[in-house]
């Protein structure tokens, strides 16, 4: 989406260890509008799916997702990444690892809002070594409900979680895939 | 706000220790059609004012924020519940005393993003004892800039918050204020 790609050249931050920041539109502060364009390109991409709800993980996929939801009319649900006593007992768990954060988080939904009747469309910021997504993917598997796509807005192309999880045969769109960055010159190379 | 209240008479859940469970359309699980009549309603509360940027804090502000944020055409900013490695070392602080999770948590929100030429309006989706609002007021405070507004979705009126950040003189509209709850007969009575 060239859009995105244009928005990333003109104000995200390349760092040392291949680090994209992108807080100034992407997350921490966010550009609604540009939310709002790459909700119409989700929907284009995702036209022929029969997609009834939209799955996220706290707390900077919520932003991008609810955005997106409005172009296809259906509820966003959010993965918490620890036991609230606000959530009722019953919820289906997985464990993701953050490289990020450096930790490994429980991550839940309630079983209330996710069943096998539905089907779900994963929606999430960042696409690196695919840890969150694939924890996303057993959430819903777990629940009986079929992933009928999952919509990126940054994939680092240089790492696995991308190639990994095309190969299960899932519709997976980036809207901006990063192939290379130098942190030297700023310079980033989209796919 | 009818609708709002309508919708929680609907499908809210009173426990007992006046716990108010509105998750499947307020947060967790979120309702972005729902959002969308909540945001024209704050532009129209907040149409006479200087807004160019919306505070929330994670995680369940955040999608009411986005959503709204597109009736004011706005950007959002959300402040984070504790210090990570993929902020930058520039960031205003502050303590936010959580009494659904029965800790404190060091609330932090990059000084790149809010600024003193910035009128923000608040947005979260509930206030109870109003400790989180106050987090966020002071950093905003923090930063020089001026808070225009808050805009809650539900208030727990019978609770000190609202009380005390009205005295502040700061203009505060929630869209339900919920004076009383009984969890026998699940009776809701609004402001």
């Amino acid at each position: 989406m060239k859009l995105l790609e244009e928005r990333i050249r003109k104000d995200g931050i390349v760092k040392e260890g291949n680090v994209l920041k992108v807080d100034s539109f992407l997350n921490h502060q966010m550009d609604t509008d540009l939310f709002n364009e790459m909700g119409k390109e989700f929907k284009r991409l995702f036209a022929e799916k029969p997609i009834n709800k939209i799955l996220t993980i706290e707390a900077s996929g919520i932003g991008i997702a609810c955005i997106v939801a409005q172009h296809f009319h259906v509820p966003v649900v959010f993965a918490k990444k620890s036991q609230s006593i606000n959530i009722d007992g019953d919820v289906y768990a997985t464990k993701i690892q953050s490289f990020t954060h450096k930790k490994v988080y429980d991550v839940i939904v309630s079983k209330k809002y996710i069943g096998k009747e539905d089907h779900i469309l994963l929606i999430d910021d960042f696409l690196a070594n695919g840890c969150a997504l694939e924890g996303l993917i057993d959430l819903v598997q777990s629940a009986g409900a079929t992933v009928e796509g999952i919509g990126i807005a940054v994939e680092k192309g240089f790492q696995e979680g991308g190639k990994r999880i095309r190969e299960k045969g899932i519709q997976l769109e980036s809207l901006a895939i990063v192939d290379a960055m130098d942190s030297q010159t700023g310079e980033i190379t989209f796919r």
